[in-house]
């Protein structure tokens, strides 16, 4: 079964809007176990809108359409499905009553302009627009259903909900269900966590297995098919199991779970306190635990000492070690931990030190050398990283890391 | 000259993801005179790939793709382009090259898995990758120039900039020019912004002006169309001084430029230093700052006071007035602007207070009320915003706010 969509419109092939339509459509069909196989962006283009929805025709078994639909000139689908399916654009009575309808509700007379819109190929059906005057076309073409809905979202929205997604499940069309789930690492490349999860990945694995990277985030993607939600998830749960197993601590979170969201529940959890001391990442590892809701309950809060003179001043970071080792050093960065933890006075003390870049560096710690400290009562531990990337990348690699060293070491409390 | 975009990854077929990367690539090759016919999205899929690759080279002139170049089994392009232009893949030792020195340079040596990324069809040209280890392809295939990008998108923009546009440029592809100029503004809200622009913005106007809102920030973006670059230059400059005439002290910037990247570059000219001390935004001002290469030589830190403890001890607010009026109220966000600016010695402090929900806040100060103020030597001034909207998007209009406050004092030094 394959199934295609086609979004419609010269905005989103000139790269002013971004076609989310399709990606609200291939939710909606994959919680009703429909894998879309294609998306496709059409400008507002006769001959191209033609051979796109000609091709689907052919290619795919079900097409849905958003946009061209409006009153306009630049409004092609209606003509374009008639041409595909080969039969000649009719007036719809009820379409046209109902687009009357809309502007009487708003004290208004249909434009003569409008009269397009209850226009239908020969053969097909109109699908009701409760809160647009725009109706969808549901259609036979070739081997495919071929649906058409406005592009303005919430008409799409209701339209798909109300008609077109409770008669695609009365034809049988998909069936059962297709659900997702994301585990997410940190602390290793995706090469490293590819290799301990190869057998998963590889083609034609049941449940598929992806992997994807954002920014020092790791990613499995778990795809599982089934005739019901309960068999998907007892596809999902032992391959969740063996990737949990195999990558251990790697693994912080599932789904759209960021790094803080963990953090700040296991401060919560072991009940200690946290405060940070911040070079290289200028107060975004502050920024992301206070994102979450609650975090003021452990999070005393922290110092962002981007010269050497605050990092003696605030941190009390000796100024010998400064010039010994530089700001961009080991001991540095465990001094910086340990000094905010005592100035603060609280259980874990957090640091950042590093090269951002574009400039700076030193042969021994190139641009991208970044130390990660965690301060604790049993003493300091300092890893170091060393990225390529852009200085925003580096920044945010480097406080999702240290996010990830204080989950690692409140784990252990 | 048909032009074609192809989006590989299933986590867009599913929804999971946005194409965000077309949308960049249809905006570039606009820039440059080259209008984008179609955009396809594929599912991580031999034969599908295979597919729309073969398609799209028979119907298209340049076909641009983005995705599928990583080292895990699921990354499937140069496969898929070896298969369409019916060649074997070569391993390209230049590529290779440099993989190994990109894991060199982090002291690591190249997993086996990423050798696939030396791979490239016979007879085509590898990208070069400088910020990444996933080369680019350059090939032709049936009628088209068929390049093949990474789908990380800070890899795939710089490849693209450094060696694509260039060459397309070269080979004289494209021809004419749309061009766009984003006016960006900050402490108007749209309709402020709109009724002062109001004839320019009605439709049909040349060139056309657009308004866009992201949090907090207003943008007025002119889009002109010609043969040249000048001539569209000369379009937009006339309507670009009308609207700064008329916006004055709201136009902040231009283009990409952020709120920071003014601030610093005033910072810099007025050779003013600055100390930020940030309850609300939890390190974001801080963070900000310190994106802008060279931050580092006017902004010596901050505090991060969550607490009111840390407020009174870090920043001498005094018990009294937390007491008295509370965490969030004007005279604390003072007390905090002027104890940072005293303790770090600058010439001006920054503070930001407030409430950004969900839960909290008082009758008076409800959540998404936050004070910013800007402490120096003439004085304290302090700004009161109530907010709707999210905790992260209380914090980050706050964060840009208190940035825009920042730049107007140092206009006025």
């Amino acid at each position: 079964m394959k199934v295609e969509l086609i979004a419609v419109g010269t905005e989103m092939t000139t790269g002013q809007n971004l076609d989310t339509n399709s990606q609200w459509l291939s939710r909606q069909l994959a919680e009703i176990g429909i894998p879309v196989a294609f998306h496709t962006t059409v400008a507002d283009n006769m001959a191209d809108n033609v051979a796109v929805f000609s091709l689907a025709a052919q290619r795919s078994d079900l097409v849905i359409s958003t946009g061209g639909l409006g009153p306009t000139q630049d409004d092609l689908t209606r003509e374009v499905l008639a041409a595909v399916i080969g039969v000649k654009l009719v007036e719809d009575p009820m379409s046209l009553a109902q687009i009357q309808e809309m502007f009487a509700r708003r004290g208004r007379v249909m434009p003569e302009r409008n009269r397009v819109q209850a226009l239908i190929p020969a053969g097909a059906e109109a699908i009701p627009n409760s809160c647009g005057t725009a109706p969808g076309i549901w259609a036979q073409a070739a081997r495919a259903i071929l649906i058409a809905l406005p592009g303005v979202p919430s008409e799409m929205h209701r339209m798909f909900t109300e008609h077109v997604r409770p008669r695609l499940l009365r034809l049988g069309v998909g069936g059962g269900v297709f659900i997702q789930r994301k585990i997410n690492t940190l602390g290793a490349g995706e090469s490293v966590i590819e290799e301990k999860v190869a057998d998963l990945t590889r083609r034609g694995h049941v449940p598929e297995v992806g992997i994807t990277v954002s920014d020092a985030v790791v990613s499995l993607r778990i795809l599982a098919r089934a005739g019901s939600l309960a068999e998907a998830q007892a596809q999902i749960a032992p391959v969740e199991a063996t990737i949990r197993a195999r990558l251990g601590d790697f693994v912080y979170g599932i789904d759209d779970e960021e790094i803080q969201d963990v953090v700040v529940r296991l401060m919560h959890q072991t009940t200690k306190t946290v405060a940070t001391a911040e070079s290289v990442t200028g107060g975004l590892v502050a920024h992301r635990i206070c994102l979450v809701p609650g975090a003021s309950d452990f999070f005393a809060g922290g110092v962002v000492s981007y010269t050497d003179e605050v990092k003696a001043r605030e941190l009390g970071v000796p100024h010998e070690l400064l010039r010994q080792y530089g700001a961009v050093s080991e001991p540095v960065a465990q001094a910086m931990a340990e000094g905010v933890r005592a100035r603060f006075g609280t259980d874990v003390g957090v640091a950042t030190t590093g090269y951002a870049g574009p400039t700076g560096g030193t042969d021994d710690n190139p641009v991208g050398t970044v130390y990660i400290a965690i301060a604790h009562a049993q003493g300091t531990a300092v890893t170091r990283y060393g990225w390529i990337g852009t200085r925003a990348e580096v920044m945010n690699r480097t406080a999702k890391l240290a996010l990830n060293a204080l989950r690692l070491h409140l784990m252990k409390s």
